[in-house]
């Protein structure tokens, strides 16, 4: 049996995100849905960054975020993703290891390069994501480390990684694993379109007791229940996992775990200047909450806390100490 | 005779900034100067990189900063600088080019990087400067286009990039091809180290006539002059130059034009961030104010305005549009 050392280790998108203003004209003029992600070609993600603004870069990937916010917060995790060895994987590897995630999948050198999401801000904080996924749709089974996963109280899977063939293998081998090790898996549904895309396979992974803790926004929870209310939603997805946890935005964050449930507000912030990595925090507050035996409701506190954080300033990676969140909790 | 179709063109460092927070501790740690620029060899930035926090990247470099910054204030800028055929290389170009500043430099393809600035920003938003230069440093004057020198009412040299010399050289062939179409050439002293290796060469180069606009800060136009009363320094180097602008700080900045004097004080601003760029928005600001023919208090206004503007957040290149600055000087 191995010895857990980590709370979580999450298989996710190693990118770098490109972030720029733009108004919504220009979203309009390039045919973009306001808070949409979508996947693009090379030739595409070549175009459009050729008509954006001036950008900044910082790490990203949704599952990265949330595993940087968690060591931000004083808790033990690891990452697995894929990067290219060039120069923006050099930028990847280093920030989640500066940040203190454990981080060893070998960097590829097949040429294809390290994946970017070239993300539009527009002046009501919104984002549209844009993302050439490169190198990390190109991970495997094959970097894998089984003693890695029975190291982690929590395996922690992105659907957006469920996109592509290789990595969906690899997260499916990977949830063998942490299963037979006696772990817990954890499952974010990422965006909306992932469950247009493939709902009737995220319905059996949850139907099949494969997770333990399912994260969701409202719109992702009511597309996957197949219903516009809510309160259906929860009822039908929530008796299939042991955890349930849904944010809704502006109007706070629910869980549902069993017969008990909490809820609470989100916290106001005076400007608000950059939405993106809002779930990715709420879900690293969260999981550290239970990591250190918190109550759901104390849990969804700190995971408002840190999603209160990220969405103070560009990019989606903490740019503070977030520990003292935990100890207000 | 060339038509002048730009309001300045800029030869200079073409660097990508990677930012970092860090306490004195660690300036302490790693040996450094508190608000100096130092040259790294490629085997110290790699080091230092790997002992920093997780950053955040922006398009950098002195020069390069001010001609966006002179784009953002509603000016024609162009720039001339090395990158090489990479990651950081593409992003550089972008962000320039993206700014409305003309970028036309081919990239170098010999196998030496895109130069990168490793800066640490302390508490006290005061910002220490660690640069690889890269392909930065291996301009020549193969890249320079006669008629674009000619088409610029001022050429716009940093330096910086007095250090090496290749681009020095290219340097001085510039300012030749400027000074034969009767343009005016603006140098900018960049940092007291550099005083300190090059004194003569600059005394000498203020000393021919060559210089038209100087742009110091306090601690330079003191060390140039030799002396550490800066009116005293101010009445040594002012006659040699058609005008001089010398930055003060927290305490303003004054110019001097023949018999002509202004000086005004900095702008109070609420929170100030990192201060990288602060001198090279200046610069933007006053340059911008000249070609528009206002005043030189006008065009010191201005200045202190995009200063104000850049030290209030992260990186060197201005996030907003900075034209209501020109408007209102």
């Amino acid at each position: 049996m191995s010895e857990i050392r980590l709370d979580v280790l999450a298989i996710g998108d190693a990118v770098v995100d490109v972030i720029a203003t733009a108004d919504d004209e220009f979203l309009i003029q390039e045919g973009l849905v306001k808070g949409s992600m979508r996947v693009l070609a090379p030739e595409e993600a070549t175009r459009l960054y050729a008509h954006m603004g001036p950008a900044r870069e910082t790490s990203g990937g949704s599952a990265a975020n949330t595993m940087a916010g968690i060591a931000a917060l004083g808790g033990k995790a690891g990452f697995v993703g894929l990067v290219a060895a060039d120069q923006l994987g050099e930028v990847f590897a280093h920030d989640i290891r500066a940040q203190g995630v454990e981080f060893a999948t070998p960097a590829s050198r097949d040429g294809v390069p390290t994946g970017r999401c070239l993300i539009l801000v527009t002046p009501d904080a919104q984002r549209t994501m844009n993302t050439f996924p490169g190198a990390a749709h190109r991970l495997s089974t094959d970097v894998l480390d089984h003693e890695q996963i029975r190291g982690a109280a929590i395996l922690y899977l992105e659907a957006y990684l469920w996109r592509a063939e290789a990595p969906r293998a690899a997260m499916k081998a990977a949830m063998k694993v942490a299963a037979d090790a006696g772990r817990k898996v954890a499952f974010t549904l990422s965006d909306i379109a992932l469950i247009a895309l493939h709902r009737q396979e995220f319905l059996d992974l949850i139907g099949s007791g494969a997770i333990d803790m399912l994260f969701a926004n409202e719109a992702e929870a009511r597309a996957l229940a197949g219903t516009d209310d809510l309160d259906a939603a929860i009822a039908m997805i929530a008796p299939q996992v042991r955890m349930l946890v849904v944010t809704c935005g502006s109007r706070g964050a629910m869980a549902v775990a069993g017969e008990e449930r909490a809820s609470i507000p989100a916290i106001w912030i005076e400007e608000v200047v950059d939405t993106t990595g809002a779930g990715d925090l709420f879900a690293a507050g969260f999981l550290v909450g239970q990591a250190q035996g918190k109550s759901l409701e104390q849990s969804l506190r700190i995971g408002a806390g840190a999603a209160a954080e990220i969405i103070s300033h560009f990019g989606a990676r903490p740019e503070v100490d977030l520990r003292p969140l935990v100890e207000a909790a």
